[in-house]
């Protein structure tokens, strides 16, 4: 596959990668739907990286900085399908790393 | 902090951040101690993006593109903290996406 | 909410909760409709507990311990919410350990 | 293994595992030492269940309902080891689920 576009999770979060180069490195945006932080959520900027398979189910992952409205940072990895009515479909897991104060913090920081 | 340098976890696993540019985005090469794929192990290339907090904190994520020998995904996302003998110290936790077959598959392929 | 009865997931998976005793423990059964393992699916038995408050979105928790068909065992953990429709929901992730023949495998044994 | 006794992790929590039956199911109190709400900690029960293998190398897991304090609830899983010197090990990972007032939050609840 390739992550070229644009694409919407259920949760109305959407995502635009803005082209994948040879070596399957590329950036964009993504405009999240949901947040924990107290201001207002603005589209935050993303880099990653995808496998380059044939078969059209490549995996991949990408790291957003949410540097605008968040000192967090969260990551995405997952693999591209075909569903039943022909059309991509990206199946994600994601960890999103809070920033905390002092190493005994530590354990409560991922989500 | 600045995570440009080299980086070693307790598994022996080794981490190379090239240069962190002024938007916090970096490139490197990750040299794992362990896999679960038959092939050698090789230097794997990574992107990613940090905050550039003043306090030395900052929340970080990279991808692991493991191409030279595994169709498998890995995202990381952790953050700098100054050690008791004030060495910087990176709290991290990842996942690691597997290539499956089909969508039915999916629930297994995280780890 | 009161985990007594059976509950089915998206996958196909069954949970039969037997009964919920006045601490919120409770044991039952696992009917999982996906498996790595190569023996055939068997029902599992499962432990876990619940929070009893009055609003009916309590969290809970159990183990299931898959030992008549592998050496594996998964948790789960999650929270009751009321849908759209007036039917109780449950939101629930989980891991699962599979068994490695040492410690420096155990980086991979959660998925 | 056998699961019955005390064990004590990194950061100081402490299980304590009354005994084990000839299912594999136990019970006991977890008392942590870390904790994101606000009211004393206090020793919390636990319910779970491991296998049984002859290996001593099981795989096992509990429940940890935090009702004196907090309106969480959190999974534990991990397999038995033999340390360098001898020593039983447990490596565990753990999910943590916080009630969260609506089905739109759930995406955060879980740590």
């Amino acid at each position: 596959c390739d992550l070229t576009g644009w694409w919407e999770n259920d949760l109305g979060s959407r995502m635009h990668v803005l082209e994948v180069d040879s070596e399957g490195n590329f950036s964009g945006e993504y405009h999240t739907a949901v947040s924990s932080a107290d201001k207002p959520i603005q589209p935050s900027p993303l880099v990653g990286s995808q496998h380059l398979d044939k078969d059209g189910q490549c995996t991949f992952g990408f790291t957003v900085n949410w540097k605008k409205f968040s000192d967090s940072t969260a990551v995405f990895v997952g693999q591209c399908f075909t569903g039943d009515n022909g059309d991509e479909v990206l199946q994600t897991s994601w960890l999103l790393r809070e920033k905390v104060d002092s190493l005994p913090s530590d354990w409560k920081a991922t989500r």
